[in-house]
């Protein structure tokens, strides 16, 4: 009688196959916000129900370029840096469910298959894309983390360019911007393998940072830029008005998350 | 109220930014089968049960490399071509369910992120890879589908060969090898958002090819390699006697599947 | 008294290393080919002198994507194809020199190593890009070559796509083309190593094929787009008139040209 | 009578185009260096032609490791990231030419076609690889530069792991280490266009850093490996003695070279 093992698939005796490993999960990174409002309307319709717009200013937008270094438990994927880095850009907004403010992931592109496997547990949109983004660094031309350092980031997939920003830090700042500031709510949605069958797997799920430390946060002003392409929808989020831009490293740890809601066999 | 649209996600007012449209998914490619034996024990520990050994020939083993551009209904992918064209690397072997005997991937890498989600879909284990092979063409240096003819295929992942091959053709084949002639056996699991929680997702299901058409498949000898990695165990599925080598061009449709059994709660 | 060994950087006591073996090289691959008429200006301003305008239809313009397996006389890179295929998209015009009219490449993108080197030594002017084409096959949904089949082909550069075509095929051609259908006339440059010091590598070189066989040529019509970036100049020689678009298989052996004219410590 | 402009390849009419703008050529970045003694033979086969083994220490290597941002004189590059970021691993030893201590990239592999350009007019012998290099951070799991951070490397070309090495760093030092401490002694070869014609160019030049700002090297210990593959050479350079690794930040200026000796029509 066989029992197989591993977080993820593939499965198999040790385990140690598995695309990822369980959970906690540890994250060093680099995050570059930029926020801004759209219409309203625009976020109203990627919120499917019970979700609602966000009481206060439901247009607001984050569009974010993450630089990460990750692992799990033992941290031995940092020795084998493939393993361990990526690059990720996403678009949350904030929605309402059961009078709880929370942040979502509308849109969003990594550049590995972990961060793809890691993403469809904790309900993220993941696609693949090529994401860019200066870093910090204390020689040459690479900008400190300082008044009047520019940092640029871009975002493509498929080819085609998406989103582009060119942010301008002006000075330290009390926060890290408040869209992407609440605790996730997310989907995980899977389709029926039968054909009509509807959705196999509908959740609504929460989840957040188990734990958090991050440096000074600083705020500035972004050029954003977002590109129509044809398998995309990024640029329905029409930029109305900019709000600000912010720069942060952090030091994260996810650990799993709570089940809000579950449907089974629901129409898809 | 919103009712958001997409066979996957993310999900959106219009569908179109779904990272796969729903099936029939439409395949045209090459395929190139290495056909061996292991040791039985290796197949049979990545058999979650209640699959069992296959009644015969239970440590047939098939690696294959195929090399596809796929689209769904409209076929427009095909124009856009980044979208349409994918390869893949993947070992198959043969299991018992209920009194039948089925085929099922126990690895495979893709180099595409839609081909990923198919895979979730199909329940096949993705990862992404880099994977080449040798294409057949009527003039110059590469091979013509004939005796003799040579091709070589290639897999890495992480930054590290997994395998490789060198198929020499001899003649025409009746068949293109037996191990995936079965329908296909998967799982789909997803562990649940909370921690300890076991599986969210917990099928067996089953599929095939909905329509299928395809040239004459020629039979030869291969040498095939496989290596060592430290998160990959391909490599435990130990060459103990090659059976034979099989090139084919095919037509494939894939049209949803079927439910055999599923399993909610349990533990993982 | 060491000697080392090798046709091309890194040069060794074998010479195993070299990046590219000796020619001659051997290709088979498949060429999609987009004539179109620009203005005259766009094509003059890109011809050194003593290069001239072709007398005839000087404003025509070929864009031609090819889908390349290489190799040299072993043929040994074929049985591991990550080192022999590679995708190409390049700009060509013709140009007149001492009475004769040449082929000239003035844009020029590849996807491997391997073919960076060709190009530096024939004179090619690579860059890194995103290469894909529709490929004919003869089951399933991608087409044939035969009257109303369609081929679409896509170039991107930096994350950011350059250009984009559609072709339809109506019918077999006497020709694939005449942009493409002269001896090349191409620059060898190198800048001094030293700051001011103006070229230390300034050769004119004419080369073509060693020998070549194809099969039926089709033609069409494309719908071309190409599009702007901020280093790129793609976009400048802009489509007044389209001519035509062929498809055609073909093998090529390169192996070596013919010094033209040389100067040396030219002024840059 | 045109004159086209751009210091490299392709030369249009406003240089824009040209893979990489003149030098100065300005980096940030953060190198990892691995010391180590291999047989003094394995050194000379390297070495060309008047190059001699260096007087001490002769079969003393470094394989470093580099995590570049880099642009010429304007810095843009560094707002549009993908034109301003790459990574390379590359080999050095020392020699000796006309009484001087030189240091000489002997294999080299980066991740970016400017990079590829600029190594051509360096004299660097560049290939494309897949390199990763562990990232120091101040938060979270990746390392800080203390005493006991752990580094790890990998290097990869051809869908082959060629290296992989883990540093952990004991002290800071005085020394950033001695193999890649001299000015850079570099052949800048091109083969004819004839075939069976030598070398169209043929030169010996001497480059180093126009300026350079560094913080404080760390000294330590390194686990290296090398692995051989079909058409690389540097699992030659056999690891007979580790000496010591290294780990720097640093900011270089690279502003143009100096011949030491050039021949034209050499027999290659």
């Amino acid at each position: 009688m066989t029992r197989v093992r591993g977080y993820f698939h593939p499965k198999t005796a040790t385990g140690d196959a598995s695309l990822i490993p369980p959970p906690p999960w540890r994250y060093s990174g680099d995050l570059l916000t930029v926020e801004y409002r759209t219409d309203p309307a625009r976020v109203r319709e990627l919120l499917p129900q019970p979700l609602e717009l966000a009481d206060e200013d439901p247009g607001a937008v984050a569009l974010i370029w993450a630089d990460w270094q990750s692992c799990a438990a033992s941290g031995r994927e940092l020795l084998d840096p493939v393993l361990a880095q990526y690059k990720e850009a996403f678009a949350v907004v904030r929605c309402k469910y059961d009078e709880r403010t929370y942040t979502r992931c509308v849109y969003i592109w990594v550049d590995k298959d972990f961060a793809i496997a890691r993403g469809l547990h904790q309900g993220y949109p993941k696609k693949l894309g090529s994401i860019h983004q200066t870093r910090p660094h204390p020689y040459g031309p690479a900008p400190r983390i300082e008044a009047g350092a520019r940092f640029g980031a871009t975002l493509a997939a498929a080819d085609r360019r998406l989103a582009q920003a060119v942010v301008t830090l002006r000075e330290p700042s009390p926060t890290n911007g408040f869209v992407n500031g609440h605790p996730m709510a997310h989907h995980r949605w899977l389709p029926s393998i039968e054909k009509g069958g509807g959705l196999a797997l509908d959740e609504l799920v929460e989840s957040g940072a188990a734990a958090f430390e991050g440096g000074q946060p600083w705020v500035g002003e972004a050029e954003l830029e977002l590109f129509d392409a044809p398998t995309e929808e990024l640029a329905r989020l029409e930029i109305h008005e900019p709000i600000a831009a912010y720069y942060q490293q952090v030091g994260v740890v996810w650990d799993g998350g709570r089940l809000l809601a579950s449907r089974v066999s629901g129409a898809q």
